[in-house]
């Protein structure tokens, strides 16, 4: 029988992760039992949660424990199938983790019709990270037209989704991303009507009161830390932060301390909410429907940056926390088998 | 004519008022203009929104000018009308400030009923603090019966009330204050489920998972700084939290850094908004006559600490900022007129 090479967590790492904390291995292909489907991994996602669930304690969810396969969303096609809704070949999404195969219960699937867009996007913009800037931007911030909506981690993923929902409605959408390039991308390319790069800027505050003339009514934070610190500095009377992510957080050896924010609240009359995508997945169907119409339209892009091989995702992962990748960082460990072809394993 | 007795801010403070911030002045009692009210102030409010309204920046308000009257809330009698919605001898409340006299626009003025509750209530549990508990918990945390509510400031104006209205709503009140006697009154005679003294106890963390065995569902806080880095350290799933003051930061010479808590707010999926009272202005009339039902229904208690004497608004305001009071601080400055008799200036 084949064998199933996947990548598992060798060791916790103590800060940034590197190469030394992930171990490729390989073990016999399993079997799907009744009820699952066996799926076969084309692209694995690489997000920035999958730094929390390598540490030692569980936040939101539990941790990976050493030696098990790294966590993460798929898209893939259907392997085998021991349940009546799925057949070989079809292409869906699921946590499959870094592996070549991998078990799913079938409710726990998501059908990608690649009539309506490469099914990559399954794990992008209309999946995981679509809806994370769907839902964290639209329901837990409701922009209104005219507002200033700012977005830090603006070119990754999520981020540049928001910035363009942001525009969608009408919003002027500001953004902070990590190189020239990126900001360049943000602006020519997406439609930000401006964005900044926060390597190179010195005076965040003056930067953001430049860009943000009208201040700062909807704060979409993937990043924390210093820039977050800042923002708050310029929010308006009843500004909605959306908290999606602290990446300048995750990777540091000890909690870092900061101004506290709490008062800004308070004398803004503001709120922040953290939230977790899985929240809304009663109404992913009506994000992914939207966002797809979007596509269509032309009135939302996106970009991904494609590593090759699952040896290399571990280099995927490291460079999407660096920053390296603009938008979806994604790792291709399998060609597209066409449609309904029965897989030999 | 009679002088007006009035406490003007003659230092902007730098960290812990003193009363040499304040000065005692005469000066001659205005005259109303048309649409306007003379007031005859009886209880002066110290509150701790003051101490922010010293500074020589303002946040959500402008500051006093040095030279300028102290703001605040005042009950008192009209002592002569210009605007035919009032008559002299009439009870009302409004900003006056400290002073013996001062004039209102008639629109900014509410009447008091003595018949309901004494007057004092008016900068009391039917007032100002009694809105803020009210709307700042039931609007903003929506409580649930059988969840734990935990508030910061517990014995204060505002935070005996949020206890008190957390069990009528079935929830389990947890809070802490600054003395023994305070965590006693809070348990003993206000019914709170538990209540520690947070200057005696060393290690918060444990103390909150000792007295909120369930977790914190529900955290309205007075005070920040160490005890809300605590409180985040034991928040439920979706807990909110509801930024009401930060008492503790308000004398601090140079802000105080802290833990960042905004990945808490991500990971626990929670929100925490911060409010001023006057947002729910127009639904003032609801919430004080439920507060007045729960007062006569006796599920509502509260505590006045009467300091006597204008001169010593500054020491009642000082010792409220040190937590000296039980309750609400009140100072009064004069004796009830019996109704609608003409008051002599």
């Amino acid at each position: 029988m084949a064998a199933n090479r996947q990548i598992v967590l060798a060791s916790r790492p103590v800060g940034f992760p590197n190469d030394t904390d992930f171990r490729l291995v390989e073990s016999p292909i399993p079997s799907p039992a009744d009820g699952e489907v066996l799926v076969r991994s084309i692209y694995l996602s690489v997000d920035p949660y999958m730094r929390g669930r390598m540490n030692e304690v569980g936040s939101y969810a539990a941790p990976v424990k050493i030696g098990q396969v790294m966590v993460g969303g798929v898209a893939g096609q259907v392997a085998e199938s021991r349940d009546p809704r799925f057949k070989a070949g079809e292409y869906v999404v699921g946590d499959i983790g870094w592996q070549q195969y991998g078990l799913a219960h079938a409710a726990a699937l998501r059908k990608l019709d690649p009539g309506i867009a490469p099914i990559s996007t399954g794990v992008g913009v209309l999946g995981m990270p679509g809806m994370t800037a769907y839902f964290g931007l639209l329901d837990i911030c409701n922009p209104q037209t005219r507002e200033t909506v700012f977005v830090s981690g603006a070119a990754g993923a999520v981020g540049s989704l928001v910035g363009q929902i942001a525009k969608i409605k009408g919003c002027r959408a500001v953004g902070t991303a990590g190189s020239d390039r990126k900001v360049d991308y943000l602006i020519s390319e997406l439609g930000f009507d401006a964005a900044f790069n926060y390597k190179t800027v010195a005076d965040y505050s003056a930067k953001l009161r430049e860009t943000c003339p009208n201040g700062i009514d909807v704060y979409f934070d993937n990043v924390g830390g210093a820039i977050t610190d800042a923002v708050f500095g310029v929010i308006n009377r009843h500004a909605r932060i959306s908290v999606c992510g602290q990446i300048s957080q995750y990777n540091l050896e000890r909690p870092e301390m900061g101004p506290r924010l709490l008062w800004v609240l308070l004398v803004k009359q503001a709120r922040a909410e953290g939230f977790l995508v899985p929240q809304f997945m009663e109404r992913w169907p009506e994000g992914i429907k939207q966002m797809a119409a979007w596509l269509e339209e032309g009135k939302l892009k996106y970009h991904e940056d494609i590593e090759q091989g699952i040896e290399n995702a571990p280099r995927a992962f490291i460079g999407m926390l660096e920053g390296k990748n603009l938008g979806k960082q994604l790792v291709k460990i399998a060609d597209e088998v066409f449609p309904y072809t029965v897989l030999s394993l």
